[in-house]
Order: C-alpha cells, then sequence, then structure tokens
C-alpha cells in the first residue's frame, strides 16, 4: 500500500496535463514526464488491481475498438483495460474496407460517439492509410464535440498504425525498465532492433518504427539492422537520430544481424515488410490492382526467402553481452520447426524466453488502461487518492 | 439540477402506468401521454448524465440485441442506451434467415431470457413479417413468464419493423420539439414527408411510415409525397389520416416533391421501396425464387432511376418556408457527387445541415432508453428521485 | 429470506475445499459433497436473484468463451452466469480450426487471461480432442500463474467437451431433484436414457455419457438404450458401472428403446452419433480427407435412418410408470413434423412437457454461475453472508 502512495506520489509531480482530454498517437507526440506518467499510472493500476483494490472509475461508458487488421493480443488488451477501469466494450465491425473516407468517417465517428468516452483502433496495413484514418477520426470527433453533437469528447488510443504501435513499444519499455532495475539504468545499453525471416509476408513497419522511435530516447545505443531493401519509414529514423541525439544515446544502423547483435543488452528481431514494398502494395490496392498485388506478394516472399540467414540462433545469441541479451518479441513469433519450417527465431531460444515473454505482453492492459486514464482523468493523482480512500474491493470472494 | 427536478415533477403527472411491463412495437400503440413521458425520461436521463450523475439502475442484467438486417448506428444507440442504465448487451447473432418461426421461436426467445431484462429487435427487411416476428417474442416471453419458466419478463423494443421504426420516429420528434422550442409550438407547422431517388434500392418503409404515423399527432401538416407506385402500407396511411383529423393537423397525399416543400417548414426527404415490390420480393423469398428476386431488384432499380429528379437540391429547398426549412434524414443519406453520382441530397444541402442532423441521431439513445426504463421501473418519477439522492457519480475523474 | 438462510448454512456444512481454484471438466471428478454444494449455490444465487439482492462479486473482470462448436443456449447461459457475478464477457474467436495446438495454445492461453477470472470452452466435435484441448489450456494457464505472467489464474469451466457436459447434466439434475422433491426421493427411481432418431448427423456423445455418468450417482436406476453400433466411450460406461455399484442403483444396457421406457420414471431420448463413426470421422479430418468425410457422412446418415422407429411416441410414453415419466431434452429436439419430417419425438409429447423442458433449460446458468463461484470463492457461505448483509439492489426499480 505504501508503494502505491508512493507512486501516487511521484505521479503527482510529473506534468501530463497536455494528456487531459488528448489523443495517443505516437509516443514522439509525448513528452518524457508524459511518457512517464504513464508508466507511473500503469505501475499503480497494477499494484491496485493485485492487491483487490478497485480501479472503476467509470459507472457506465463505452469503449469503442475498431479493429481494419485481425488481433486476439490487442483486442483483448482493449478489453482488458476498458473493463479495468469500468468501460464496456463495443465492436465496431465496418469489416477490413478501406473505402470508409471523408463524409462517411466522420458521420460514423460521430454516430458511434454518443456515449463513448474512448475509441481504439488498429489500421496499420496500408502505408500512409492508418494514421490519416485516426486523424480523420479524431478531428471529426473533435468537431462534433466544439459543436454540441457529442457532450463528452471521445479519446483516441491508436492500437497499431503505419507508422508507429504505442501500446506495443510502452508495454516493452515497461518490460525493459522492470528487466534492468529502472529507467536510470538504461544509459549506455545496447538494444539490437533487426529484422528477422519469416515465411509470411506483408508484416506492419509499425512495430520496429515503434521501437527504434521510443528505446532512442533513454540513452540507449539501438541499433537498427535489416537485408538491403527493408528500409523503415525515413521520417521515423530521423525521429530516432534526434532522440538518440538529445538523450547521449546512439543510433546506428546496418544490414548484419551479426553487427546489431554483437555486445547487445537487449535482441528484438522480427519480420516486417518493406517500406518501398508496402507502398507499392497500397498503390496497387487503391487502383483496385489485385492481380498484381498477388504477383507482387510472391515476389516478395522470393525476396524474403533470400535472408532466411536472418534468424535469432543459439549462435546468434552468443554474440550478445555475456550470450544473455534479453529477447523480445511483440508476439506471435514465427519460431523454426515449431509453427514453420524457417522463421524468426529457434525453438530453443523463444523457449528460454517464454516466461519474459509472456510478461512482456502482460504490461499491455495496464499501458492501455494508463493512456485511457491519463486522457479522461482531470486530477490523476488526486483520482487514485480517492480511489484508495474509497477501499472498494475489486472481488468480494478473497 | 433544479431543471432535472421540474422534468421529474412534470414526468410524475403523466400516466404511463400501462407502459410498466409492456413493449414498444408502434408510437400509435401509445397515448399521447406516454410518449410525452418518453420525452420527459429521456431528457432526464440526459441531463443526469450531462451533470454526471449515474443513471445506473441495473446491478446486472442483460439487454438482448437481435438484428436481422445491418446495423450501426441503431446497434449502437441500443449498446448505449443498456450501457446507460447498467445492462450488458448480448447479441444473438442468428444470421439474416427468415426461416426461424413457430417452434423455434418460442423455444431461443425463452432460452436467451433467463436473466434478460430486455430485448431489441430489428427486423425490417420483408413486409409482414417483421413486426409478426415481434408479435411472436413477445408472445413467447409473456407464456414463459406466466408459465414460470422466466422469473422476469423481458421487454421489447422495436429497433426497426416492416410498419414502424419508432426509436427513430420519436428521436426525430425529439429533435423537432427542441428546435422549434416546445410541442406547444408544432401548430400549424408543415412537414414534407417525401421519398428521394437513390441508387440502392429495397429500403425499409418504415421511416415514412413511422414519420407520417407520428408527426400527424401533434397538428401539424404532413405532407406525403412519391412518385407513383411507391406507396406505403393503407393501415398507416389511415392511422396518419385519423391522428391528423384528432389533433387539428392535416394529411395530405401528391406525387410531387415540389408541392411537399412548397413552405414547409421540416423537409424529410429519404427513398424507399414500394410497398408492392417489398410485397412481391417477400413472395419470392419465401417461395425461394432467388433468381426472380434478382431480375426484380433489376427492374426495381431502372424504377428508381426513372425519378432522379427526387433529389433535395438548392432549388427545392428554397421553395420551403423562407427557404430555410429543417432537413432531416434517418442517416446514412446518400449524398450526390459524395456517397454516390446521384442520390438523395445535393452536397451543399447536407453540408450546411451536418449539425442539426447528428444531434437528431444523437437523440436515439435516449429514446431507447427512456423506452427501457418505462418499461422496467414500476414508479418511474420515485426511482429518478432515488437516483438523485444517492448522486452516484458516472465518472470519477472529473 | 430464511430459505436462503438455510441454504446457506447448509453449504457452509459441506465440504467444497478442493473446488477452490479449480476446473471443473467431468462430474466424475468431483466428489458428491461437491456436486451438492453447486446445486446449493445455484439455488442461493437464483433465490437472491429473485429477492432483487445483487450477487455481484466482481467489480471488474472478464470471463473469456472460447466456442469451437455453434452455440445459443450454453452461450448465453455462460453469458448471463458472468453477468450475474459481475464478470463481463470476451468472446475468443478462433474459427473452428482444430489447428491450435501446442505453443499456440499455451501462448494464446496466457494472453486472454492478464485480466481473466474464468474461461469457459465448448469443444466437443471430435473425439479426443476436446477435453485434451481443455487440460492444455488449464495447464498453459496454471504455469503461467506459477511462473508470475499471470497475477490470477482463471478456472475453467467445461461446457461440452468430448467426454462430458456437465453444465447440461447438472442441470438436468437440479431439474429431477426439483421434480421429485429432493435428492433424498431419487432412489429407485428408473431414468432411460436412449438413442432417438435424428435427420443431422454428428451429435455429441457428451449428453448422453454426462446423463450415465452423473445420474448413476444417486440410487437410480439408470437405463441406456441404443441400436447396435451406436455405443458410448467404454470408459464412462466403467464410470457409471462403478457409480451406480456404490450408490446401489444400477447400470443397465440394452438394445431397446421399449425396454428402457419400460416403468421409466425419467426418459431422455435423444439423437448421437457412433463413437466408432466419431472417431473415424475425427481420424479423416486429422488426415485432412474432406471428401472422405462426406462419404462418410452419407453412410452415417443412411445407417440412421434404418433406426426411425426410435422415436419418444405416445406409444412409448405409455410404457413409462403410469404413462406419465418426465420426458426430458437438453433441446433443441428434433420434433416430428414441426422441425423435421421424422424426429427424436413426437409433437405432442413435446408439447405436454414444453414448461418442464424450458424449466430444466433455466438451470443452465446458475449451475454455470455456481460452478464459477465455487472456483473463485475462498469462503463461499461467508461472502453469501456479506452480499446478504450489504442488500445491494440488483435492480432499482422495482
Amino acid at each position: 500500500m505504501s508503494e502505491i502512495k508512493n507512486l501516487i506520489e511521484k505521479l503527482s509531480k510529473l506534468d501530463h496535463k497536455n494528456m487531459y482530454k488528448n489523443d495517443f498517437f505516437w509516443t514522439w507526440d509525448k513528452t518524457d514526464e508524459e511518457l512517464k506518467s504513464v508508466f507511473a499510472v500503469a505501475d499503480i493500476l497494477r499494484k491496485m488491481r493485485e492487491e483487490n483494490i478497485s480501479t472503476r472509475i467509470f459507472d457506465s461508458g463505452l469503449g469503442i475498438s475498431l479493429f481494419r487488421d485481425n488481433s486476439t493480443r490487442t483486442r483483448f488488451s482493449f478489453a482488458s483495460a476498458c473493463n479495468l477501469l469500468g468501460l464496456e466494450v463495443q465492436d465496431l465491425d465496418e469489416g477490413k474496407s478501406q473505402v470508409a473516407h471523408g463524409e462517411t468517417v466522420r458521420e460514423t465517428a460521430n454516430m458511434i460517439s454518443f456515449m463513448a468516452d474512448v475509441i481504439g483502433i488498429r489500421d496499420d496495413m496500408f502505408i500512409g492509410k492508418g494514421h490519416a484514418y485516426m486523424k480523420e477520426v479524431s478531428e471529426a470527433v473533435q468537431t462534433g464535440h466544439e459543436d454540441g453533437v457529442l457532450e463528452q469528447r471521445p479519446t483516441l488510443v491508436n492500437l497499431q498504425c503505419d507508422v508507429d504501435h504505442p501500446t506495443q513499444s510502452m508495454a516493452d519499455m515497461a518490460h525493459i525498465i522492470n528487466h534492468f532495475g529502472g529507467i536510470e539504468n538504461l544509459k549506455g545499453k545496447k538494444i539490437a532492433m533487426t529484422w528477422a525471416y519469416s515465411p509470411s509476408y506483408g508484416k506492419p513497419l509499425s512495430v520496429p518504427q515503434g521501437i527504434i522511435g521510443l528505446m532512442t530516447r533513454y540513452g540507449m545505443e539501438v541499433s537498427l539492422a535489416h537485408p538491403e531493401g527493408y528500409d523503415l519509414m525515413p521520417e521515423v529514423e530521423e525521429v530516432a537520430r534526434k532522440n538518440a541525439e538529445a538523450s547521449g544515446g546512439k543510433f546506428t544502423k546496418s544490414n548484419s544481424m551479426a553487427e546489431a547483435f554483437k555486445d547487445a543488452d537487449i535482441v528484438y528481431p522480427k519480420s516486417w515488410a518493406s517500406f518501398a514494398a508496402m507502398e507499392k502494395r497500397t498503390n496497387l490496392y487503391g487502383e483496385g490492382k489485385f492481380d498484381e498485388i498477388k504477383v507482387l506478394e510472391k515476389e516478395l516472399l522470393a525476396e524474403n526467402a533470400k535472408h532466411k540467414d536472418w534468424e535469432c540462433t543459439e549462435e546468434m545469441m552468443k554474440l550478445t553481452k555475456e550470450g544473455k541479451a534479453l529477447y523480445m518479441h511483440c508476439l506471435p513469433a514465427d519460431i523454426t520447426g515449431v509453427s514453420c519450417e524457417a522463421g524468426e527465431v529457434a525453438a530453443s531460444v523463444f523457449d528460454r524466453y517464454r516466461d519474459p515473454l509472456y510478461k512482456e505482453a502482460g504490461y499491455k492492459p495496464y499501458v492501455i488502461a494508463a493512456m485511457i486514464y491519463l486522457s479522461k482523468v482531470k486530477n490523476p493523482a488526486k483520482t487514485f487518492e480517492a480511489l484508495l480512500q474509497a477501499h472498494s474491493e475489486r472481488f468480494l470472494g478473497k
């Protein structure tokens, strides 16, 4: 209990006032203190739940989810986060169509929001589309609120767009902070964010982009490596470069997995599609050239297959700091010999890190809940104190 | 707060005792005082929510939704209404089949209702079917309750049938009352309920029927206009005629959009299928003649296309009272040059009325919640007073 | 109220401590006192709800449902049970694929469980698969909890596997107890669990297996009858034999519906597939031989059709004790001349027993809630007393 009080005390000293009534799109939109606030609130929520103290700040209200790509873990994370705070999830199932734009987006956004406190969106499939769509929704509900259509303005949480995947990277970061015993211990640590081979194609770029855009803020050396042609969006690399400079860290690039793994404290090997290919695919999609998309996909898979050596094997792991780097992944991973013939990671490596990987994922519901909390609650510390005071039990049967 | 108390005072003087434990099928089943009660309860719920006072009257319980036609806004409205009162929505997904009748309906209705407090149904696709189905469900749960199968009897809310769309027309009416500053100001106002061209076919008749069946009760002149062959159900027109007579209003019919728009205070231009065509289609469907349905649909679209001049253009709007009639629509509208090449309304007209249109839609969740409230709560005014007394907050973080 | 207090008193004397933090797979895993505890808790929950006393023991938390076979009534029963206790249902929709095994199951089970208090699974389609899958999930979350991945360990409720259907058989038993005025009156009663003809094929064996595995524990004569070739799993028949011996009852087998019905107090005529056929089908499915499955299905239907005389007709009913045996079914039944040309039961028989059948089904939500309650609540009686003390109303508008 005193631990919770300390965390609340810490939270009360951080400046997060601009998060109030605001959306969460990209981590690099947010100040360091704002991100620290997210970690603090996530911690408080977790500890309160562990101590069986209710964190329901909503007696009623909806959390809208809109998934334009399949999702199990993010879906459940969002549902868990909403439920923890007292919101009921209502899923907007609009199919995976990309056609909903303009009038339709504006209208739908308002129609679903009369009693919505938060909207979580995943739209990561098409370069140049996902974030744009979220902005459109955000502006629609903002206008709706200003014009008196919506009593309250639902805030948005980006559950993965084409640019960033902040609930993932923030959960990953919480995991790293916990692993190394505090944010203050990260300075000088090396993290290898590398491409890895996968037999499936077209995985979003937002995970690696989210990682280099966030991890460069903590004085770490972020080493990005991928085969030629698998570049990330240049503007995000620019963010990473500036972050590294400001935080006294480093952002390096190479085309060698081994180089990135060398002496790394953390490795994050993961497949993604190349930016150029994704852009081409988006254009073909927009032009309705589905046959050409199929041809492109085949080409891309063939290209992928040239890089099967980009696998996180035991040999690769030996290159890392004392051979014991923390292996990370957003899951599900393509595990060689388990979920596919040849994949991102060797079975024995994955196996050794299963618990840490599951724990890594376990931060996500709390990170999402924290983002919602900070966007909705006017005085975060004071409301936590009120919850502690009330000391209502989450579960009566303990 | 004193405004809420005044509304409760007003509510307490209205006779709504027959709504208790009763369903809401058609507005013309209800007395004027009962409809006034719905508006009053909707207002109270909205104002309590705005003042952050909890309106949860259910600590647990289910609201069952059954959509036999696609729906986004009605689905979210029902979900919002249930959530506002404390009910969790559980969707019964039975496909869009029309085969569920007799034994199956009776059984399913009981099986899903052991802990259901309310059932919302949308079944608007087939003339002669939707309302009949709802009655079947209603009788099944009534019998189930009487025979001791169901502890409580869930009440039904018609979320759109083949005859009426009461949650729409009541929301529309709330919008009109608000726009004109009170129900007492409607006498003598003219509302044009007109057909409009749409490139899609087969839109239900229940919206125009709901409008003429309700708006004729307030002393207004309701002017129905459509091309030849697009008649509504004669029994609903009869309801409209009788209503108009009783309320001192007028119900007129013509085949000219311009005539209806002339000096109108309100215009409601909207596409629908012709009654005869819908009936034919229902029969073909029943006989499993799917090929013939396709042929019929093509014919109907061709017929529709003859009436592209039925569009709510700026020129048409100029015919209305001072050129400033209130434009209404149940949404989504087919907007010329935006959502289709040629549609129900010109983009510039729609654009000018966007805010009012969204506000119009915003009444629906509260109207649905009010219908549920009045069907479940024994003493509506007293329970509101108890909620005010308790003054539990909807959201703790304000 | 004094009735509730008596039930709580009774509950407090039963030994159910091993149910705490434990799963519910098969009734024969549980002691007699544990099953009695389920009936007692189900009764208490029902009576508290009837007296408008809140039974919400969860302020937040998720109940995960995973249906690998279509379901309406079990789905709604689980949703009702969760809602009654304060849990929000979140459905895991993984399609009906049988491929999710090993790594995937372990991972998914943990990923959905960070805030899950209970998981309900239905997986009844393939012999040798359903229970195995549930065990896999159970072990995954157990390990996850032990390794610190999951703060709480969700308990499992078997909503129907290939072996048992405990929420059905327990609801059936509650119905029987109620019908005969107490568990003590069942000794010597005869129940006929018989096969019946259905034009559909491949119905799970878990219902008849659940019935013979449970009903043999109460000193009744359980008479199993089916055409040759429609055997149940031998290990479950062994359970039934041992149960009968221990309880002083009887377990008999025959190939004659009439023999089973003779002087029966209860009849439960219901279609199922033969064990051997189901096993063959499972193997073909595993080998991806879908064409051969179709051939097999046709053969099975032809085989079924040889036994159309296995129907619960009025003539058959006359064979039972005073011609008035209690007719039971898990629903939906194939009713001759109603839902099919020839089926499991004559329309007039079904009709006469409709109310009892619906009531039988009405026990299921409470039985499921009781299973959840006993697996989560440390001191069941004490927590009920606390709920009575608090006397929070389920619904404020009574």
